[in-house]
């Protein structure tokens, strides 16, 4: 039987971890340090809907996140699956965007090359207004 | 080290045959039959949006998604990722809704009891034009 790979377990985990600090400050840095440079992001909507390639338009991205957005949303966590590459976070956030209140259920999706996040895919599962 | 679950991964891809099925045909009976009495869905949008709960109203919702909606869609399965209880689908889908095109990427996470499904999350990754 094939056994789980703990080591992407744990790569996405403190990705994971950088990821809810950046949605809670709009501090990025340390998630985007472990973005490689070839990086790839699908989002659902908005002027980023689609695919964005690279570790430089990821920066653009989450720099909109934050200063356009202004995005300050607390994450909870409920419920993680993976395989030997890929671990898919499905979570419920609240708080505020575009300075309105706001709650989401969201699951992103990250792909793990080594030590670092080499793709994210993100979904929407609700409204924006109930999670 | 822990193992992946093989049972849960076998019960939800069967699952998963029988939603394809019920997108691309309309026909939805050996999904349904798969679901438990007290199953949960969780649905983005529209009428159905947040939680419902039962397998009468899944059988509702998937009814309104066959006859109101129209739905044909075809699915490509782009990634699987588990752990002892849930399994989560990305996938792609393309075909018509409402009579006219569409296309969506989607995560739709199962949660497996025994031979059944009892849980059922869907995520939009993409805005019903691109995928």
């Amino acid at each position: 039987m094939a056994e789980i790979n703990h080591a992407t377990l744990e790569v996405a985990h403190k990705a994971f971890g950088y990821f809810t600090h950046g949605i809670a400050t709009g501090d990025w840095n340390l998630f985007i340090e472990m973005l490689t440079d070839d990086f790839t992001l699908w989002f659902p909507i908005g002027p980023y809907q689609g695919l964005n390639v690279g570790k430089e338009r990821a920066s653009a991205f989450f720099n909109y996140v934050s200063e356009t957005c202004n995005t300050r949303l607390e994450a909870t966590l409920d419920r993680v699956t993976s395989n030997e590459t890929t671990v898919v976070f499905e979570f419920r956030d609240e708080g505020s965007l575009f300075n309105q209140p706001y709650k989401n259920r969201v699951a992103v999706s990250f792909d793990v090359r080594g030590d670092k996040i080499c793709g994210y895919r993100e979904y929407f599962g609700s409204d924006g207004k109930s999670n």
